[in-house]
């Protein structure tokens, strides 16, 4: 299958296919005078084979350590210089292969390498259905996910599905929340149908290739609309606000994005008085095995000093996404004591479901 | 004195006058949530009063090392520390006070924070006339100048020419090769005028606002052609290959980038067959003392290694700007023979006129 995301600045295809890898020979062929691989290091040691199987051309590799690790400024200047040693030119090509962690560090080094250089997503994960389209780049401070990055599109995202059959569950978990972000967005048939699973084996039994197509179209129909985020695309950070919260207090890397999100989409479900809603997330986020207990260990404080520092914030205000009704996002403003009460609210629905 | 710089991309002011920086009263007025200044040491050390005369409004101040070394990895990750421990949003703004080194951390560093902010050009140096202008911005590494950043436009540019007061003679002569070269680009008869200056405080005595105004619109037509250098904006590196390698040999700030630059320039006209030009300018560059001697302690291998390293280069090949007459710019692939043959002129001709 073939998408084609297409903004104010950039146009480019998604390639969405089991073998979808071939595609990057026609790509890159003679367009760039050298070509680098930056794949996370667990998905290079199950696929370094597969990969030398589809890609009929030269290339150097610099593998980086796993998930959220990578996105650091130690792991950035590193990737720098790696590029500078191996005489990486603005005419060369930077593919990133794993999931959104490498996808986001090689962007922000393809966008600052020379001050921007040619970069392709190569995902292998669910959860990078999102991260991969729409030129979000960026690595982590330690004060905030995200925080340090730029926009920069890629040449294209190459998404082999081939690499999701070795996922493992966390994984799978991960990236199916983003997934329900976008239906949350979109479509309250989609919501409906995904929430009929009742465990993560009958996730598993999802027809992948369709409803990352379907993921990736809402967001490309948003980023299309507001490439920069000063509208719409806010939208998209649906969950995200508690979320990233969540990550700060447990250290990056240390959950799953997506786990994070998933608690968080509960906590924007309160927000909006999407009470049976949430109820029913919850309900089949516990039985999907989701990691929740530690938040009964996490003081709220330490969660809102990490809210506060939300990119969507404005003069001192907390600005969350809310969802009134499915498929209608809106922006608005949140007190502290509101945010206080979902949370105390998400703990209960947890203790309830896992009593 | 008021000047637009219009691309493709932005549009914004460049205020220059003696006592601009009233101006940023009604830049800054109401439009952003909290205000930052970013300033080099020594200026703030001499000016942070007259600042404080001129600007009404309130803001934090980060005070940043002064010269080359604020373009740094370490001070790049400071500087958005302070920015997450201040608060600042997607809403804030940053003042960057000082010469080219603090406008490119600065510029870099609004860039990348949240993925792009909104900042101000206050240049306080003669060289900063030319990077505060056309949005430019990065950071050094170990292995090159300028390899890391982004194209990242400032709101406006404050050019306060009350500043240029107390420059040391080294930041004159530094900014003099920059205006020497934007000359060499576009006018034959400014090139003279400049060249008919003898000495250094005759230099001094130029209309510092009317040739500064005449350097910026030379440098804003070129941009407004070519914002992300993929033709004509390659020539304002004319004499910058060469004199790149020179801060790289040296040590990033441990020469004036300009000082470089006029070196890099005599180069460049050596590789563009024009010999009396070189030869002229030469001899006023050791007249206005201009550091040449170290160049002799230099080995030439040294200097390639960075050249091999320029942005310019693609498929292995140098390539440098070159000027078959003055105002008519060209790029060309020129070999590590010639790039030697001409160095080892420069040396002769500057023995030749400090026997």
């Amino acid at each position: 299958m073939e998408l084609i995301i297409s903004t104010d600045s950039a146009t480019y295809p998604v390639f969405l296919a089991n073998g979808a890898t071939s595609q990057l020979n026609s790509l890159v062929s003679d367009r760039y005078d050298s070509i680098f691989v930056f794949a996370d290091e667990t998905v290079w040691h199950h696929h370094a084979d597969y990969f030398n199987q589809h890609a009929a051309f030269d290339y150097q590799v610099f593998v980086l350590p796993s998930g959220e690790e990578s996105k650091s400024f130690i792991v950035y200047e590193q990737a720098l210089t790696f590029l500078l040693e191996n005489q990486a030119s603005r005419k060369s090509v930077i593919l990133a292969m794993g999931g959104g962690a490498v996808g986001d560090l090689t962007g922000f080094v393809a966008a600052s390498y020379m001050r921007g250089i040619s970069f392709i997503q190569l995902p292998t994960t669910i959860l990078a259905h999102d991260s991969a389209v729409g030129g979000k780049t960026g690595i982590n401070h330690p004060l905030g996910k995200n925080m340090v990055g730029a926009f920069h599109h890629p040449q294209a995202v190459v998404f082999d599905t081939n690499y999701l059959l070795t996922l493992p569950t966390s994984e799978v978990r991960s990236g199916f929340s983003e997934l329900l972000k976008h239906a949350l967005l979109s479509d309250a048939n989609w919501v409906e149908e995904l929430l009929l699973k009742d465990s993560l084996d009958d996730l598993l039994l999802l027809n992948w290739e369709l409803e990352l197509a379907k993921g990736i179209s809402v967001k490309a129909t948003i980023v299309q609309k507001d490439e920069f985020e000063r509208h719409e695309r806010k939208f998209l950070n649906l969950g995200h606000t508690y979320g990233h919260a969540i990550e700060g207090v447990v250290g990056f890397g240390r959950i799953k994005h997506g786990e994070a999100i998933a608690l968080g989409l509960v906590v924007s479900l309160l927000l909006s008085n999407q009470r049976k809603l949430a109820k029913v997330w919850t309900k089949k986020l516990c039985n999907y095995g989701y990691p929740t207990e530690f938040l009964f260990a996490t003081p709220f404080s330490q969660l809102l000093s990490y809210i506060k520092k939300d990119k969507k914030n404005q003069h001192g205000e907390l600005h969350f996404v809310v969802l009134p009704e499915i498929g209608q996002p809106e922006l608005t403003i949140v007190t502290e004591q509101e945010v206080e009460k979902a949370h105390t609210l998400l703990l209960a629905l947890i203790k309830e479901e896992t009593a």
